[in-house]
């Protein structure tokens, strides 16, 4: 019997909801659970498949399911089979395949000449709707694993020093990395303690290292023991109870997402190129089923965060399923009580999330099968305005905004510009889908939101938006926040760019940003405006801090004032700051977009805009996906040179002061422009 | 250390509606399952409990958890324990504890000298709203015993008749029974298949037996051998496929829901007192973790079904959990996308079941914490109005009134009285949380609504309203069924009540109603009317013809033209009709309500009536619940005597055409009046 092009099939979003809610359980405060405090969502533990097929002779088809099935056709539902083997008749049928799991997600695999599961497959969960099956043709298309067996893949490491001390060894496995530990070669029987560390001071401070675990290892029963938790460290202190106790080497299960590294970027200057590459693995350790925020402590999804790997994603693995995976997680199931994680902005985010998916990929399909859940989504948060149409934070909600000393409540800018946004969004998809009459509310929506939000916020003397107003009150304290997205999302004509760029952006007498996370959007603004030789010396001066320091992968926060073990403290917490922490990567996305220049003009690159810039450096040259293609781009102070395999390539270069445009080959020449 | 009170909690409906799931999922056709067909709700799996204590000295607590569980103080959730025993400090702390669970309900323990789990303890799905606990305090009292361990009673029981059969045996049980069979003295090793019927037929007709379990039995290893599933049965046919196979004896493990028979009837006649055991038997049966339809092949709960047995219940056993358990299920989680059980008319029914609830056993508590799902539900209900204000079934509606000849398009007037009834009972339950505002809504929605129906599908000619209303045009056709409802809910004048009993209710014309489902209404319209006497000899005629087929419980339909094994069939298949379906013991209520005459005038039986009447019978006496009391009642054609242990009860009788109150005393002594 041939395959073709069979694939397991489910109810959509609900194998990503299960899977989020199986990892989101992972984290642990020393062997003690610590869950989301938003709500899980479940999978629909009964579902029925259904396919309409025409057939000239019986034919014979083989179902696999994971949970218990059940077949009928043409809703006799009283003659049910469940063999594995079922012979169809010819003629017209509708084949109906119920499944019930509970544990896992009730999935189907069916096997036939002609008849085979594939996404032209509907689903129901019994609610009178019949919807595209979800699936994940690319890695779910075995019969011998089912979507609940689905893992990351793992490689096995060893470390590069193993210290004996006074009652067991240190372990250093020379950089952050994330897996489960094996002893190989035990001798002895004893309960084993092992202290994990993102820091060697941290592995070897029993009383507050944050990952620990607790097992009974018997050598006599099995020579090699492999811990069954992943855990993120770089060192680990292993202490056994007895001293008989022993084994001849220490390996790591390195637990990852194969992903392929699509993008590559060298350049004049070693720093900045250490720090492309370190962004790179900090980036990989947290692309996993999800994208996660941290590795160590935290090992949730955060929709803030994942905006931000979102485009990071776009300039290295350019993988669409993970973001595709973390949307749907992200919005989990209907009735929304709260906002995403809980936090205001963070629903908003979601929405951008989805713009920018659809302008990297193009990827038409799968934004609309998201449009319902955007629409309750938009309806929740437009239900919250207050009376004048701008969106506060309720009681229950978290204004988050960033880790800084603001004060958020009221009407806060950054959020109605971020509606504003999500808004657009919103009407851009709502055409898709051909529901006009949603998508002229949405224009108008966004269309007034944006011009109220600046004519109110806008302080012509201070040159920027101000933060909010409180009780009616506008306060005059202005912050990068709104000035930054607004820039951005080009809501500010000429002189307001200006001056937001020298009164606010630029002006150390605003208060300044300390987090990787909004000086990713601090230092993309600062590049809208032109200013890259000031972002580069950011970029090497505080991600460079952190490799001086010794870091391996970057991190949560960074503080250069602060010194020695102070930056390992974060959330009242000796470890508690996060050493691997995906919005410390956001270099991919500065060097991308901004100093190789590439950016999308039509979705999924079908027209695209190279606008390559040294910013000080001597030269550099690199590689980023454009769609199904890559673009290679070389620069020096003489020259650019420019290819690229895929869609329409526009090289935008500066020349004398005036500035030009040609064609990218995509014929595997170069285009070279002399500067 | 003392237990207290302390019982297990949880998230309120959760445990309902995970068990709802496991049962419901427990039906199969021969070995297949048939899952049902409306969506099966879920549990969340991640939740957290609180409770705020003062201590004057540290108290050690003892915690346990259904799921992975972590505990903390004060919301400091980066200090968490999940130690069996956990010290508490003195003073005034939040205490809060995390449990994650995915195939069970998160459930919690606490058992302390001061501090134990109890309904004062609130819990959270983090959706940012506290609740109050669900638990069942009487049952899910030990920590011994996890909710997801429930299990109902069972009992060994043995055959009345085992005969050898060419390849296997025969054996017969007696009567209808539930449970899971049992071999003993095993010699050999087989695959055994056993076919189990309800009637001696169907467990012979190995093609089409609905039920049978094919499993390997090795009298090697266990001599005894139980089987894993329940199943309903008289009657089992085993056959092993090998010749050396032997069992000394069989049983089987009758597993039932322990409840108190707290009504009792004997009268003058036999018949009809083998009737009210036979109905009462066939309501047990059907009565268990939730009220069932039917046991053998059906196993479901259903709405429409499940309000009668509501009310026989209030006759019976009176059992107030299982009442709640089922209003629970039924109604499951947001968000509400089709009507409850996919049928319109389930939908209206619940909202009834939640008012006799009320009027029965006085639980304020229970119907305050069904308020929310009761507006939400109405607010689906409302929405799906047409144009002028009336309910109809939409494309993906069943509107089902009855197994009949009937055409439920359009506008059916069954339907708006239906919804007439459940806006008053939001009104009333409206005032009991103080929501008045939408109290008068609900109030002034149900007085329009039942006023307009009646104007409009009232024929004064045809003295009853006519069935429904289809695209515009009224409809001729006189059901029983509107009339029946709007008699029992007292929507009619005293003229127009005359009419539909004479013209309606009484005449032969009007199509008759085969379902005992639609005949408990009938009948309880009829007796509502005064006609005790035309209903006594109903029942002896009806349920009697099914004892008189040898019946030892009472069926889904009984059509008495059918002969042989015709009364087996239904739905198209041989041994498709339920032999034991819930609403099969309706005499249960008639008997109670109209004939012993026992109905609550006030929540709870604070206030009472009891009206006996003989309806033809010599002599009668029962006793029958009246809220935390007995009402004992002996009836004959000269006298009546009634005493009581509860409540205001108040004796209405009739005597030379008058009638007459007395109040029931409630000292132990008798009340009598001779007639």
């Amino acid at each position: 019997m041939t395959r073709n092009n069979a694939h397991w099939i489910w109810y959509p979003g609900d194998w990503e909801i299960w899977l989020h809610e199986q990892v989101s359980v992972r984290r642990e405060m020393r062997e003690v659970i610590f869950p989301p405090f938003w709500r899980l969502d479940q999978h629909y533990s009964s579902v029925i498949f259904s396919y309409k097929y025409e057939l000239n002779q019986p034919e014979e088809v083989r179902f696999i399911a994971d949970g218990q099935f059940s077949v009928y056709l043409d809703g006799k539902d009283n003659d049910r089979y469940h063999d594995e083997t079922v012979i169809l008749p010819a003629g017209e049928h509708e084949l109906l395949v119920a499944v019930y799991s509970k544990e896992s997600v009730p999935s189907l695999y069916v096997e036939g000449k002609t008849i085979f599961s594939s996404d032209q497959w509907k689903v129901s969960c019994y609610d009178k709707h019949w919807r595209q099956v979800g699936s994940w043709a690319k890695e779910l298309s075995s019969p011998e694993m089912s979507p609940s067996q689905y893992r990351l893949a793992t490689q096995l490491h060893s470390p590069t020093e193993v210290w004996d001390t006074e009652d067991g060894w240190l372990v250093d496995f020379g950089k952050e990395t994330f897996g489960y530990l094996q002893l190989n070669g035990i001798t002895g029987k004893s309960k084993v303690t092992v202290y994990y560390g993102e820091s060697k001071t941290e592995a070897q401070d029993r009383e507050h290292s944050v990952l620990l675990d607790q097992v009974n290892v018997d050598g006599t029963v099995d020579s090699n023991f492999t811990f069954t938790k992943s855990r993120a460290f770089r060192y680990v202190l292993i202490v056994p109870d007895s001293k008989e106790f022993t084994f001849e080497s220490i390996q790591m299960h390195y637990e990852y997402l194969p992903v392929q590294y699509r993008s590559h970027f060298r350049s004049s200057n070693e720093r900045l190129n250490k720090i492309w590459d370190t962004s790179m693995y900090t980036f990989h350790l947290n692309t996993r089923e999800f994208f996660f925020d941290g590795i160590k402590r935290d090992r949730w999804v955060w929709s803030g965060d994942a905006y931000q790997s979102f485009l990071m994603n776009y300039y290295s693995f350019y993988d669409p399923d993970v973001v595709k995976r973390t949307l749907i997680a992200l919005r989990g199931k209907d009735p929304i009580v709260t906002h995403i994680n809980t936090i205001l902005d963070y629903s908003l985010y979601w929405f951008n999330g989805i713009y920018d998916y659809y302008l990297y990929t193009g990827d038409v399909e799968f934004v609309k099968t998201q449009y319902e859940n955007m629409v309750s989504l938009m309806d929740f948060c437009l239900d919250r305005r207050n009376e004048e149409g701008f969106m506060e934070g309720k009681q229950e909600d978290w204004v988050f905004v960033d880790w800084s000393d603001i004060d958020n409540r009221g009407e806060v800018s950054t959020i109605q510009i971020l509606l504003s946004r999500s808004l657009e969004t919103m009407s851009l998809v709502a055409v898709m889908v051909d529901d006009h009459e949603r998508a002229s509310i949405y224009k108008r929506e966004a269309k007034e939101l944006r011009k109220k939000t600046i004519d109110l916020f806008w302080d012509a003397e201070k040159g920027g938006l101000v933060h909010h107003r409180y009780q009616g009150e506008l306060k005059d304290k202005i912050t990068k926040y709104p000035n930054m997205f607004a820039l951005m999302f080009g809501y500010f004509n000429d002189d307001q760019k200006n001056k937001v760029k020298e009164q606010v952006m630029l002006n150390p007498d605003v208060q300044a940003i300390k987090t990787p996370y909004m000086r990713f959007f601090e230092l993309a603004a600062l590049c809208e405006v032109g200013e890259h030789r000031f972002v580069l010396n950011e970029m090497l001066d505080y991600w460079g801090g952190m490799l001086d320091l010794g870091a391996t992968t970057f991190w949560e926060e960074y503080d250069p004032t602060q010194s020695g073990n102070e930056h390992y403290q974060m959330y009242d917490m000796k470890y508690g700051k996060s050493l691997c922490h995906a919005w410390g990567a956001s270099p991919i996305y500065l060097i991308g977009k901004y100093f190789l220049g590439v950016r999308p003009l039509k979705p999924g690159y079908e027209v695209y805009e190279v606008e390559p810039q040294l910013g000080g450096l001597e030269w550099f040259e690199g590689t980023l996906p454009v769609g199904n293609g890559e673009v290679d781009i070389y620069m020096d102070r003489e020259k650019i040179q420019v290819r690229s395999s895929f869609g329409k390539g526009e090289l935008k270069y500066h020349k004398d002061h005036s500035s030009y445009k040609k064609q990218i080959p995509t014929d595997g020449s170069w285009l070279e422009v002399q500067l």
